[in-house]
């Protein structure tokens, strides 16, 4: 199955755009799970047992699996959704970027090891540094475009002949890099102006679009400004946070999380779909 | 201590501008080791063992150890180096580059998980995304300005006001994200040109030079490139491959390995001190 036909059942599956990002931060686990051994995996299981019915993708954030030394829990937690919801898209977020014979190492770490069909990628080492994560036509690269950070205009708006410089990226990714139809986009909801500028460039790849929910992106406009002149979905809208605390916001969460994260990940799939 | 003062020691303690690289690919291992349970443990400390008195620092690179599922041995690989020469500098060559919240993980990855003095990082995310890795001025963060493979220009050469994109990081990195002395840059040996260019614009920033050895850059060159016009070394000189498989090239290394290391990065350190 190539990249662009397990993305486009992983939208048919459950009717749904939204991506649920597994960022687990155990201050804010509820009690019961305040000492448990594997905490992270036990908080991600019930998080993917809520929400896996509405979900196009889960998107597992590498860093908050680095800083606790829990890089085991994060090969259960996507060994989990593999068996409990093999529809559904898995994009490891570990933004790898270094030169080949190095980024040869990253591929097979995200694909061999973790065997996640997708992984984010940064463009600034240029087209060889991201060439090992494109090669096997079955998986994908998710190369930072326009993110959702405030700070990101310091570099990503930089002007070079006349455009800033993700729109360069754009257009490098439509016209050099995805011969194998297996390159993604990740476009921050927080710009939707740039967004409109990065589609039109891009034409249908697919966007990975963060921001919405704590960092503030609106979806109506995310859904204008996105949607792709073909008809595919061309959206993989991400919200962490605001789906994984729903119970709680900054607190320690209750112990109704799993409840609260499965709520609003429907309330978020059906508010996306209004705009379809 | 300040980060600043941590690489003066570093620099002094073995009169040494010399990096080694800690790439442990399994493949290229001599045979002893083929089977070993921590075959990457071991071949690092006998590297560390042979070359650890004619270096500055090691830079162990994380997606050799990311692709074995042997973060473990990256963590007995840095505390080995510190038990045993206690003055050699450390950076964590991981390339990190996230929001906030999210570079807040990975600082702590870093500098608690691993206990490492400096981590690489890349700039396109933008101030914000760098700050975390900034805050302690005992850590410091290695930002990648103009790598050394040959993709590298596909975008940091990008010109956007007249200059290209990375003289305004390397701009960037002197004005704006240096406050605490705990900036370096990554300049690639294989760019000597550029690497004047940046130097005028960092001052007295150091440079971590990754690219003699196996990549051919030349030492004379970047000695006289990468000089600061103030007396302080000013360069972190990286090899890797052509010191731990000194034995061998591409192949098995020999049982000789070990000698052959010790022996590469002698040589090395002295050819660079001819120059200073």
């Amino acid at each position: 199955m190539t990249a662009a036909e397990r993305l486009s059942r992983a939208w048919s599956t459950n009717n749904s755009l939204l991506c649920v990002g597994l960022d687990p931060d155990p201050a804010k686990f509820p009690k019961h799970l305040q000492n448990h051994p594997q905490a992270i995996f036990e908080f991600n299981r019930a998080i993917i047992d809520a929400t896996g019915e509405f979900v196009c993708c889960f998107k597992p954030q590498f860093a908050f699996y680095a800083a606790e030394r829990a890089e085991d829990q994060l090969e259960l937690t996507i060994r989990y959704i593999r068996e409990r919801f093999p529809n559904v898209y898995i994009i490891l977020d570990s933004k790898r970027g270094d030169i080949g014979n190095t980024a040869e190492m990253y591929a097979k770490e995200a694909f061999v090891r973790y065997g996640a069909d997708a992984v984010t990628v940064n463009p600034y080492l240029g087209g060889d540094s991201l060439a090992p994560f494109l090669k096997d036509p079955q998986r994908a690269a998710v190369i930072l475009c326009r993110t959702s950070n405030a700070g990101a205009k310091d570099i990503q708006d930089l002007k070079s002949g006349g455009r800033p410089l993700y729109e360069t990226i754009a257009e490098k990714a439509a016209r050099e890099w995805n011969e194998r139809k297996n390159v993604l986009l990740v476009v921050g909801a927080t710009y939707p102006q740039e967004m409109k500028a990065i589609r039109e460039i891009a034409g249908d790849i697919p966007f990975l679009v963060p921001g919405i929910g704590a960092q503030g992106g609106d979806v109506a406009a995310v859904m204008e400004q996105g949607k792709t002149a073909h008809g595919s979905p061309g959206l993989i809208i991400s919200a962490s946070r605001s789906v994984l605390y729903a119970s709680s916001g900054a607190g320690t969460s209750g112990e109704d999380f799993q409840e609260a994260a499965g709520k609003e990940a429907k309330r978020l799939r059906d508010e996306i779909n209004q705009y379809r």
